[in-house]
């Protein structure tokens, strides 16, 4: 596949994105450098793309939404800074850097990790749309990233050694930890924009469907990667005996269970014909991705 | 002074509160487990106390109110829950009890951290007010708790060892570190209630004062007072030789200096009444507090 447009796409979105990150988390404090240390410069960016990807199959601009867009990456990069202490994964690298501990120190990053969801509330209550509108965006972002979303699924990944997975529970455990933020991604960015319930629907089981990709191509670029490209530590779950798609389907397997869940994905777009052609995009760039 | 009605007063606040709070935080999952090890059993319930009189100047019952400082109270707890982590303060008691880290671990004490400050925004989501008055309420609970608020403080107090400080310097910290909360406690419980600007005023005046009354006193008690009845560690200042109120104005310049706010704190309440006693009492009970 050549994907050197949605390529060219994703990286003019990244440094727009960027921008707009920047201006939202100034640089005002010694807390802030470390937040903004965590925040800008590197990442893929994939739930604020997918966020605004989805609005615009209903909206060319949708006023919000790099509020919206922003606070979801500071949950997200939050829940890295604080994985990545030592006392949870451990990390020393993330994005191609040192991670937030090892660049400052452990108080600091988990300073950082606190401001930073701090922040992302703060961020979606100046959200120009209706106030009930924002109120539902921000429970179910609060959902979404707590203790029976994101959170419950760092607690499943941190209990699974105690007991066999198999793929119904590593898939779960996924869903939670990984999925949860991807799925309110598609759905926020529909919902601000005006979308109905069934066509919110159909772009949350897209979203499902690729939240697993993700984390299935993850389990393979953990094994098949190198540190370089991929920007952070390979063949860790392996060195810790943890369980994984790849470890309970085989890498073939892995890659094919992928397979079936892009075409699965890009299906659930078919509603939204040629207007979803980028979510669509963003299936294969998922599945190919090296990093 | 006799206190005792004042005190059975607090003590059945105290236990309508664990009910609400233990309401909105119920036993679901392993994290849960350990935000209510946190949340639950034990702390002054101050900030909810003070939000609940402070409503109670304009209202005899208002909506949400429990919500509101359920909330707050959550986040309370999550600061203490990451602030004993071995790499900020290390402490091994809290309220009586082995701190959250010590009686489980130290990556489950970070995420029920997460979890509970998340939980407190989602909390927020559900008042049953004008949408807009909740979004301000949220925007302030964030700024409040955030990097120009709580955790500003934090980050001032891990740094204050670099610089010499002064009153002005250890006031500013303080008034960051525990004031940015009680006096949102005692701001939202008005606003929630109804209260005008000019009321609003008078009562951020006079939250100012308490803050600051309540750490001169946790300073004079970390000098004067023994772990058990305080219900953690003291003399933790002065074996780390940091500064505080009592390092710079002696013990007798600290008593005194909390004597004037508390006759300062009093007068502001002037205009109230009858209806703000509680709150002039509870100047007293933090003045004259053992723990």
């Amino acid at each position: 596949m050549d994907n050197s447009v949605f390529k060219s796409g994703l990286a003019d979105f990244q440094n727009a994105f960027e921008v707009q990150l920047a201006r939202r988390v100034p640089e005002q404090s010694a807390i802030s450098q470390v937040m903004r240390y965590a925040l800008l410069g590197g990442g893929k960016r994939l739930r604020p793309f997918l966020m605004v990807q989805s609005a615009g199959i209903f909206q060319k601009e949708t006023d919000g939404l790099w509020d919206c867009a922003s606070a979801l990456e500071c949950v997200h990069v939050y829940s890295l800074v604080h994985d990545d202490l030592p006392c949870m994964d451990d990390d020393d690298l993330r994005r191609g850097k040192p991670t937030a501990h090892k660049a400052y120190d452990e108080a600091m990053a988990v300073l950082a990790g606190d401001a930073l969801l701090t922040r992302a509330f703060r961020l979606m209550c100046q959200i120009p749309a209706a106030p009930e509108r924002v109120l539902h965006l921000m429970a179910r972002l609060a959902e979404a990233s707590g203790e029976h979303g994101m959170i419950g699924g760092q607690v499943l990944d941190i209990k699974a050694g105690d007991s066999p997975q198999n793929e119904a529970s590593i898939t779960r455990l996924q869903n939670l930890k990984t999925g949860a933020l991807i799925k309110y991604a598609v759905w926020s960015g529909a919902l601000l924009a005006g979308a109905g319930d069934k066509d919110l629907d159909a772009l949350e089981a897209y979203a499902d469907d690729l939240g697993l990709i993700f984390q299935i191509t993850d389990d393979i670029l953990d094994v098949t990667g190198d540190a370089k490209t991929v920007g952070k530590a390979v063949n860790k779950d392996k060195n810790l005996g943890k369980a994984t798609f790849v470890s309970i389907l085989g890498l073939a397997g892995a890659k094919e269970r992928a397979t079936i869940l892009a075409d699965r994905a890009k299906r659930r777009l078919e509603p939204f014909g040629e207007k979803a052609q980028i979510l669509s995009e963003t299936v294969d760039y998922v599945l190919h991705r090296t990093h």
